[in-house]
């Protein structure tokens, strides 16, 4: 099977305009993220926010969190292919890590979301992740717990319980999860001992290999160049005259064009971040392929149309655990208690 | 249905022997844990012990922790009347509260383990909790993620991964697991003003009326009761010409006759703790019963065949609430990640 011309197309004309990469070539992550003007953080939004985020109640069976797979104790998701929601139910993508999700233009595989707030949402009531029946029965959920209305009222003032403050404080507690400081980071700060020799020539190959067109920025992941103000989407399998497109089935999901029913968005998907990428196997939109060094092959075949040497694909393997950063010491937080009754029928 | 003889006989010599409560009537509950002398505390084998508790991959789905059922930022449990393992399927009892369960004079509802120690390899092979095939495959995943064989290496010495060590570990982290300091507590130590009028209404009915025949010792849970060294085992239910016992279907399970195949153990049950009962719903070892006060009529009728007035049941809720204690800060587990390879298939 070949990419469709209009595909390619739409790459060639991205590409072009890529000469630069943001400001510098080689960007440290921000110490931290962005935060939009309709969404300021506060101590008790971020504490609201982290309690609904390890709560498994806003879920149907009251077993699957936000962190059960996204799980901040890890690299931020859930080291499955797909993740398996209430039932043992499973999706057919990969969970996208939450560590520094708040860098990206767009949230979710195909950019559907615009952002943390919006995408919040979407998982509380798919059937096959927290399938609540829907999001006022989510919200009612959250009210039978008697300790959530004071931390509502405390982040965002009286009678706030409602499925927009819950969005935005989850939002604000994912903006605290950035793992800056790795040796990368601390490379591009002047630190010149933070990479090794093999880093290094990891890191010059990951640039002439030309993976830096696309996995740029602070972030690794394209939020720097715009489309539609979503970041950077690109179609994948770009190049499918190669053995990997039907061995790990690349072609069976449409990518962005499932969500926006456009022929022009047929196998688009956004850039994902490669920070702290050594942690979450197995890669790729459908998590077929279970190793880091594979999936460097992979992308270089299918998105360059390269066949890297093993040393090069070894030296940019080594390069992407430098992008491994510091994860914040958190506290445990305390689910606020159903007394006397229970909410799970 | 009437309750066998022989059980009724057991419980009647064993209340024989009943008039005082262990050393004091009312007792606090410990600052510290009892620990055997064949597993000592080191803060190197807890936070191991932490770690294992909450890493979901010792499940074969890689969803399931000993956190998900036994939920330490809840009430120690999940607040389901059954617990739900790995894809979706569900045991028939009601998941014990970690908290305080160090103070157990044996584990699981049937007492059928001895100690923690015994009881954390239970879950990890359940077909219906974690389901890993057996321990040893327990292990070969965790031998699978780099990380551990350091933190073994830590807490017991060079080459100490292994099952044994595993639970051990868990067993060490759950010792720090006590919530002392309750309003109860702070009674029973002498602030006389840690207690409503209602609650000491309550804490008096709850004396008069039987409950702390059972329900006694520090945790409540009859453990100063020796049986085999397992602490009080009591027939539920006792008294069965009452609607309950049919309506929250109670005699489908045998109890500790299951686990022992043993005629004089037929609906056996350990005791369990009450501390922090408030926050435990759903009631019993099917979890059929939602609300507190419903649970402790019901344990009324059937223990002690006994009718509350309504005014003494919410006294006794009431003061079953002031057993609910002060949950110790901790911090959020870091697990360790596995660079660059999935352990899940």
């Amino acid at each position: 099977m070949k990419a469709k011309s209009f595909g390619y197309i739409v790459i060639a004309s991205s590409l072009a305009g890529l000469p630069t990469l943001g400001q510098a070539e080689w960007q440290a992550l921000p110490e931290q993220a962005p935060v939009p003007a309709d969404n300021p953080m506060s101590a008790a939004k971020i504490e609201l926010g982290k309690t609904l985020y390890f709560d498994p109640r806003l879920s149907s069976t009251g077993t699957v969190s936000c962190n059960s797979c996204h799980n901040v104790m890890l690299g931020g998701d859930d080291n499955r292919d797909v993740s398996m929601g209430v039932h043992g139910k499973t999706g057919n993508r990969n969970a996208p890590t939450v560590w520094n999700s708040a860098f990206n233009a767009s949230q979710f595989w195909d950019g559907r979301a615009a952002d943390l707030e919006e995408q919040a949402k979407g998982p509380v009531t798919n059937p096959v992740e927290m399938a609540m029946k829907d999001l006022d029965t989510a919200i009612e959920a959250i009210r039978a717990i008697p300790g959530y209305e004071p931390m509502f009222t405390q982040a965002f003032g009286p009678d706030s319980v409602s499925e927009d403050n819950m969005a935005r404080a989850i939002a604000a507690y994912e903006r605290t999860l950035i793992t800056p400081n790795s040796p990368y980071d601390r490379y591009v700060k002047g630190d010149r001992e933070a990479l090794t020799a093999q880093q290094l020539r990891g890191m010059e190959a990951f640039k002439q290999a030309g993976c830096v067109s696309c996995h740029s920025g602070p972030a690794f992941n394209g939020a720097d160049l715009a489309r539609d103000g979503g970041g950077l989407f690109m179609k994948f399998p770009l190049f499918t005259d190669n053995p990997y497109v039907e061995r790990y089935d690349f072609m069976a999901d449409q990518g962005r064009a499932e969500a926006t029913g456009k022929a022009a968005d047929e196998y688009m998907w956004k850039v994902p971040t490669l920070r702290n990428v050594a942690l979450t196997a197995p890669y790729f939109h459908n998590g077929s392929v279970k190793t880091l060094d594979e999936a460097v092959r992979v992308m270089a075949k299918t998105q360059l149309n390269q066949e890297l040497s093993e040393q090069q694909v070894e030296d940019i393997v080594a390069f992407l655990g430098a992008l491994t950063g510091e994860f914040p010491e958190q506290s445990l937080p305390r689910l606020p208690g159903t007394p006397g009754f229970t909410i799970i029928q």
